[in-house]
Parts: structure tokens; sequence; C-alpha cells
């Protein structure tokens, strides 16, 4: 298992694998053969960055199936999504701030983020599973009133796309088998949403493969795969949010209403 | 008026000024005091490529009267879209290809294109019409069948971003007023849309003031106006489409099924 983080230092951008509070520095291209410089980096004296720079980030809807229980949703025969803007997209421990435009609910959704590694068309689960590099934590914040409010056209786009709705992160971990893990988020120090992964109506290899043949991924492309049960609103003035997964790490955000 | 074009020539990416058939090479930042180098190229000469490189595109959905009052629709009180991946980005002449995964009706939609200049946030509308570089011409083809396959979840991002359904072009016109000029499509030889742009709900000042309140809009970002009556299925083995906007040119592309 290997943990990829990108950073920021001294104005500049880098990269490199994390091993406890050291980040050792790479050069080249995380997804193809990048090289250690052999210069480290104690991981408090960066700015940590989302760990991929996705030219798209596809959201899925209705992935789990303790939720679709709950929600009297059918199982949907296939992966059902929408995109998330790139400029809705922060870096771990940034704080977020409620818009400008908008007055109603703000929730949090804890979910697991898939970064690709490959470029992948038609992909076969085989194939699809090879063009994973690794995965993530995402915070798939919400204007939740937004997506209902016109009767004719559902919002999703929109109530998912306001900047820094969708930090991901800390890192990429790769070589870990996420359906054996869960998606832990915390809020204001309780928990509120503890889910298994094994759940996943799509899991990850089935789902790279089957949104291939709907679009090319190209690395560094972000899915998050749907959250499931404990979805709420941020009611306090200031809400920490804490996304965890085992081999991930914990993805730390705050929320200002 | 300036037509501002992007080209391949010997491998590599370039942009200039197009008058008649040639271009006027610049260098730099398109969005940011471009400067011609005095080198001249011949347009048949070059490969053409989309106009500006987005880091998102968005779609309206019912932003024409005309259409709304066919449809039944009432007029929305704001801005209704969805987002077209950046994967579905095609060129000029292009060929674009049937979805190896999709067999149903594939529709043409002629469409006014905003490409945006500058960083905008929270827009005024006359905020909004300085970030605004310019208009081109975009197809916003779309998967029809694919939009409401599914009762609990309209799939409009899925419909809409098959690789290559999403040309735009041929150029990116400044110091146009596009509201004064019509959408008009062309299938095979024959006009099947003709539609004036003055009957748009949200017109370019006012929809870009409203979508930067949503988002953040970045130099490139392509906003497809949505499209008016007219829309149709491409039948033919082989569909020429040639979308023209006066002042933009011609958008021409060809479809396979």
């Amino acid at each position: 298992m290997t943990q990829w983080i990108r950073y920021r230092v001294n104005g500049k951008a880098g990269f490199g694998t994390l091993s406890g509070d050291t980040i050792a520095e790479h050069s080249g291209d995380m997804f193809a053969s990048p090289k250690a410089t052999g210069q480290t980096l104690k991981l408090a004296s960066v700015e940590v960055l989302p760990p991929s720079e996705p030219t798209k980030v596809i959201a899925l809807w209705n992935n789990f199936r303790e939720l679709a229980a709950k929600l009297k949703q059918s199982i949907p025969p296939e992966p059902l999504y929408l995109m998330k803007a790139n400029s809705s997209i922060s870096s771990p421990n940034t704080t977020i701030k409620r818009p400008k435009s908008y007055s109603g609910k703000v929730v949090y959704e804890g979910e697991l983020g898939i970064v690709i590694g490959k470029t992948c068309t038609n992909a076969s689960e085989d194939e699809a599973a090879k063009a994973i590099f690794g995965y993530t934590c995402v915070n798939d914040i919400t204007a939740a009133e937004i997506i209902s409010k016109d009767e004719s056209f559902a919002q999703w786009v929109r109530a998912k796309s306001f900047d820094g709705f969708g930090p991901f992160g800390p890192v990429v971990a790769t070589g870990i088998d996420p359906t054996k893990e869960s998606v832990r988020l915390v809020l204001n120090g309780a928990e509120r949403q503890n889910y298994k992964l094994s759940d996943m109506i799509f899991p990850p290899h089935k789902l790279v493969s089957l949104l291939s043949h709907d679009m090319t991924l190209n690395p560094g492309d972000l899915i998050c795969c749907g959250t499931s049960i404990g979805v709420g609103t941020m009611k306090e003035p200031t809400n920490t949010m804490d996304v965890t997964i085992e081999g991930i790490g914990t993805l730390h955000n705050v929320y200002e209403n």
C-alpha cells in the first residue's frame, strides 16, 4: 500500500509518497513512472492539495443498498450519476463557506472516491481494475434544497457544484481493497455515518468499466461512489467534518454557515 | 469583431485570429494580452481545434420561449442546467461515431456557446458582460433515449457526455451581439433549425451573472445556451451537421450511426 499526496510549498506544487508524517518527494507524472528525488518533507510543513487534478468529477446517486431500501428506491440496473464542477474541488483542511446566493440546508456526504490512473474507454472489468490508480476520501457537499426546487428539472449539478463543495483527499491510496473497509463521517465530534463499502451496488471495478462505456476516463479523474445512510444538515455556525476510510486516512474540512 | 481560432500544425497546438482564409498566429494567452507573432498560416493547412480548452462545459435546458411553449414547459425563474463531460469535446470538421454501448436515437442540437475570458464569481450583469470573451457555435449532441430511461433519475449528464458529443467552434467571435442573430442547423443539406437568439429566456449577460453565483467560471469555460425548436434524430448512416451563426461562421461535423 502506498499513499500518494500532492502539496504546495514555497508557492510550488509537488507530489510524493506519505509515510507517517514524512513525504518522500517525487518528480515526473504521478500516474506514469514517478521517481523519488531523494528529498523529504515534513507533512506539517506543506499545504496539502487535492491528491489529483481531475478533468472531470463523476458522482453516483443511489449506489448503496441500505440507503436505497431506506429511501424506497429500487436497485438501479445501471449506474446513475451527475457531475460536480471542477471549480467545486477543494483541498483537505480548508474551510468551505456557505454560498452567498443560497440560504437553505447544506449537507455532508462521506464517500469513497476512485482516482483513475490510465486512460480508459469501453473497458472490461479486468481492464478497469488496471485503470484505477487508487482510492481517496470524498465529502460530496450538497445544497440539498436546490435539487428538487424546480418541478420540471432536478438540479443535481447545481446543488453539488458550489465552490468548495468537492473536497477530497488527503491521499490516494494504492494497493488497497476498499470493499473491505467502511466510510465513517464525524460531524463536530459525533459520528454520523459509518457504512460498509461492501454494500455498494456498483463496486469500483464494475463501476469504472460501466462508466468507461459512457465516456473516456482520464488520469486524475475522480469518481465519487455515492453515499449511504446518515447524511445530515450542518446546522452550527462552524462545522468540522471528518471523513475516514481505513488505509486512506481522514479528510478534514470545516463548513461555515 | 475578431475571430479567434485554435489549431494544430506539425503536431503543435497554436492560436490566432482568422481573416478570410488566413490565420495570424499569436503567442501568449488568448485571454490575456495575446501578441501577433507576424507569422501567417492558411486555414486549409491546419487542423482546426475547439477554440478554447474549457475547465467545464455547462449546458442549459429550457432556455427558449418558443420551445418551452411547444413542450408546455413553464418559463423557469432561474437557469436550469447540466454539465457535459470535457471528454465529450470534439473539434470542428471531425466525425463523431455512435457510442458502442447505445442503440437508441441520437439528436443534434444547434446552440449558441459563450466562452468565458476572465475568472468570474458572484458577478453583476455588467461584470458578467466583461467576463465574456466571445461567442461560438455548439452542437449539443444527445443520446435522447437515455435521459428518461430510469424513472427515478433523469440522466442528463450521461445522455450528453459520450465521447465526441460536444463539438464547438470553428472560432470564438469577440465584439458581436449574438442576441441579434439566429442559430441555423442544416442536417444533410436540409435546414432543420432556424431560431432567433432574441428568444432566449436568460440572455448571455444575465446567464453568466446568474451562473457565476452558483460557481466560479474560468477562462475558456463554455456555456451552451440551450436549443430551441427543430431538434431531430439523425437517421442516415452518415449525417452532415452544420451549425451556423452570423459573425461566428459554420461548425461542421459528421455523425455516423
